[in-house]
């Protein structure tokens, strides 16, 4: 058995030390180590999958895994000298699990790192389809793409007509909400961080309209102009501010479905936010989810949204930065808004 | 027709002026006019009701009325000059309306005054059950009666052995709803503002426990002591700092009805909330309601609750100010926490 005896170096991006809550994440936060090694085989008798880590996802919740926590939160704590964990898409080179094959393209979570011995293979999932972008199944066909599929079918109740406001709409969830949006026949509005975004928002993805939020001194007042009727959906992506803001343009028996909140993720004390009696008056149902609890339908929004994809119905845009080393700049471009579209990275391209 | 020639004296309590938003009400914003006179008969021809007020009822959300709206609220201004408005048990002394017959006892809204001539009859309801006290129908009877009822069933979604909250808890919905969930085998906890109100609520309402708000000078830490295993249910009537509180210490899968936030009510700017983040990593809905949407099951709530009185399986506790003279200081004392139980103004007993 020669391949048994394959052992290669095995990069790493590993996380430094745990973050002060009240800190945005930087590149030095991240040590790139290329000192260690990896044997390419299971070891004997397991069940665990040894992957080639092809794409890597950058994803807005990883923040809060960079902290230490006193009180467990619901992904655990990264641990400091060890890579860094995400979704990523990897091949398959050597498995000792019934399910996986050598050759097998999966997602899933796994190491930033280039290659990955995965022992948790409970939520690891074989990529059905390879005739589309492969770093689609840590975007649209994976946890950012189910996200927005719950979070809007499930979590927003949508009728055809209504007012939709997303916010980061430009962003790995947003742009497809929006897309979900349209598809149903709402009036569709987005906002985002930048021109670019803005433009995005509008020509690519179609949305009725878009602002840019850095540019609006009054959100209020810039709601008011986009809703004149009010919003009877918000996809609820930034928190603070923002959320003051559409509290005070919502619409009787709007839905407002909390998917993240990343203007709050590196302050230390949470910013107030001080139009919750609106949820009284205008009867507002305000739902925070997590996509863990709907893998049950993976593979029938997996098989709708790659046949959307082949229709053209839906596009996806991504960020994609080239390389492990380029990993620590593209998680904290994350929390700087330098991202444009779905932040990935990656490793190897096959 | 000699009666057709009987005007009295009609002693009102008028709203002065506005409030500005940011004050408590004081007792001078209200005045007691006794000049006006009321004919006792309805006008020839109208289908409005003549009723002679007996009880009137002293409601949180009658403080936003108060004030003057730029944009109009989910309930109108008062009118200053005119009766302060609530709901009210009346005895009907002239019916133009088919529904309606002298002798007949009816609750609805009413005006702040001896007699009132109800032109809007839509939701005047005539009272069924003339065996409990008549005050009950501005109270378990009526309107807090049914907000307590479809904001535990309805909106909260409760299930046995669950974890309930309840702040304001010994006010007028809040003693219904701690009942409920107790009759539906929930584990019941209620914050009131004095020892007096937390000893009602273990005693007389049968809370398993009961905590008093300003004697906590941790609230969080309050809650941890009351629920170890977290909160399943909270219902909201305070908002501010309790409900910031709670949403550290709810259990996945949460339910928040929010039906009011009385510490909030005169604050012009409200209290920002901070911790909405755990509505994600909890899966928590929080849903605001008006009772105003759930009228059509009010029969079916009247008997239900009828029985429950007379089965002794739920208790109500008024507060009874005595005479309109006392008007003043009943709706002010609401917003002090001086009423113990629901607050209720007699004008008449018969």
């Amino acid at each position: 058995m020669a391949t048994a005896e394959v052992v290669v170096v095995n990069r790493k991006a590993v996380l430094k030390h745990h973050l002060p809550p009240d800190r945005v994440p930087k590149e030095s936060d991240i040590e790139l180590v290329a000192t260690d090694t990896v044997r390419l085989r299971v070891p004997s008798g397991s069940t665990a999958v040894l992957v080639k880590n092809l794409y890597l996802s950058c994803d807005p919740y990883m923040r809060s895994r960079m902290t230490k926590h006193d009180e467990p939160s619901y992904v655990p704590d990264f641990v400091p000298g060890t890579p860094i964990c995400s979704h990523g898409v990897g091949k398959v080179l050597d498995s000792g699990h019934p399910d996986f094959k050598v050759g097998d393209y999966v997602w899933g979570m796994t190491g930033w790192e280039e290659y990955s011995l995965i022992t948790s293979t409970e939520h690891l999932i074989k990529i059905n389809h390879t005739d589309v972008p492969l770093s689609y199944y840590i975007g649209i066909l994976g946890m950012p793409g189910l996200t927005a599929y719950a979070g809007f079918y499930e979590i927003c109740s949508p009728k055809k007509g209504e007012y939709v406001f997303i916010s980061a709409a430009s962003g790995a969830v947003g742009q497809l909400v929006g897309q979900f949006a349209k598809l149903m026949g709402c009036y569709v509005v987005g906002s985002a961080g930048s021109d670019e975004k803005v433009n995005l928002l509008k020509n690519v993805f179609g949305f009725h309209e878009a602002l840019n939020y850095k540019k609006e001194p009054d959100l209020n007042k810039a709601l008011k102009r986009c809703f004149p009727e009010g919003i009877d959906i918000y996809f609820e992506n930034v928190g603070g501010a923002m959320l003051d803001a559409v509290l005070a343009n919502m619409r009787l028996n709007g839905r407002i479905a909390v998917c993240g909140m990343i203007s709050q993720y590196n302050l230390g004390k949470h910013e107030g936010v001080h139009n919750l009696l609106a949820l009284i008056a205008k009867c507002i149902r305000m739902q925070g989810f997590l996509v863990s609890n709907y893998y049950k339908c993976y593979r029938e929004f997996e098989e709708k949204v790659v046949q959307y994809i082949k229709e053209g119905k839906v596009v996806y845009i991504e960020d994609i930065a080239e390389g492990l080393e380029n990993a620590p700049s593209a998680l904290t471009g994350l929390f700087a808004g330098r991202n444009v579209g779905k932040q990935l990275i990656v490793v190897a391209r096959e």
